[in-house]
């Protein structure tokens, strides 16, 4: 059994359940590991329940029949994967993949436990609630920028231009300076860096940029 | 005022209110009219607050820098737009763009009220997750036919050559008979139709399809 200060440190709004709810979650909540690259969650696959991330890292990915993937989003230290338990949201009518993309140890909250309490407890109802909102904004981020903007084709194809004629692949620039060259605004450069970086395409440093997966940097263009 | 008999018949969790809060419904929400093509809701504008269609037809979508759009869902008769009120949610972090795409007869429940009642009614709570959850999945399914099927491209290429060598745009066939031409299933090559329905591009009969605007089926390929 999991101790409830563990849990309340872990579980954001803990201090908004009752006592008989804590308990509830304490009896039922298990330590999960789960080694890098497993497949955690996918099309046809057992519900989960929701995890909370005490370490680790997983990524959220949708997969088209030929086999291609799309990053929707990544989930961090203390993060809470809701989609693990979409079997209990029946609005949610679509599939998504879940990787461990590191050796993640998280908590695991049975799908029908967590179904019982935001049926019951509207701390709960309201917590899920903003982080399908923030899920949401995620997606619509991606939807924008690939439709729309194509930032990331520009960026792929500037930092492949950038040190196409150095003897290394490291750019030392600043993010302010690229964006200045794309038209784009620092934040939004930034926000696709990161996300370059989430998929191992480029690693940051201060006032440089690696490239570590030129191919993919030029499947993107 | 508008009367708690018609409120209750269009608010579908109204009888899981209390009465306070029905009251305070009842006076606080205003019948709106909204003409064809009218603007509602987008980047900067103010919080109109929720919108529950009594007649007519709205359209959200998103739009690009150079002025391209991109539909991401529709709402019809009795269903409620959430994204009008998007400024009482702090982790919707995105715009998007509503309009009236018919004439429009709406209740409009104004956002901190609305915000109120999310906050102190579990009912409400969930139903706003439960429409938050739809509209999510209206959108992962938009992604999904963009970036990995295309079938969007490949039945509008479809509709274009099968009626290209006849003297009328009407084209006699089943959708389970184009979903074998094009390797799909029947239920996507509906749905793929009806988006196109809703974007006047076709229209759809008993059997048959009638082509209404080639230029736009011409310009998805």
């Amino acid at each position: 059994m999991i101790s409830t200060t563990e849990l309340s440190e872990y579980f954001p709004i803990w201090k908004n359940l009752t006592s008989e709810q804590q308990n509830l979650l304490a009896e039922s909540v298990m330590e999960r590991s789960f080694v890098k690259g497993e497949n955690i969650h996918g099309t046809g696959k057992s519900c989960l329940g929701l995890l909370i991330i005490k370490s680790g890292q997983l990524r959220t990915y949708m997969i088209s029949d030929s086999g291609r993937e799309v990053t929707l989003y990544h989930l961090y230290d203390r993060e809470m994967c809701l989609f693990s338990a979409s079997c209990i949201m029946q609005n949610v009518q679509f599939d998504v993949f879940i990787e461990a993309e590191k050796e993640t140890v998280a908590f695991q909250i049975p799908a029908l436990l967590y179904n019982k309490l935001m049926n019951e407890s509207l701390p709960v109802a309201k917590y899920t609630n903003d982080l399908m909102a923030t899920h949401f904004t995620d997606v619509m981020w991606l939807i924008e920028q690939i439709l729309f903007k194509r930032i990331d084709q520009r960026l792929a194809w500037f930092l492949l231009e950038q040190t196409k004629n150095q003897d290394n692949d490291t750019l030392v620039m600043t993010h302010e300076t690229i964006a200045q060259n794309l038209g784009s605004a620092r934040e939004v450069v930034t926000r696709m860096l990161k996300y370059f970086q989430s998929e191992k395409w480029v690693s940051l440093g201060r006032g440089h940029i690696k490239i570590e997966n030129k191919i993919h940097l030029q499947r993107l263009i």
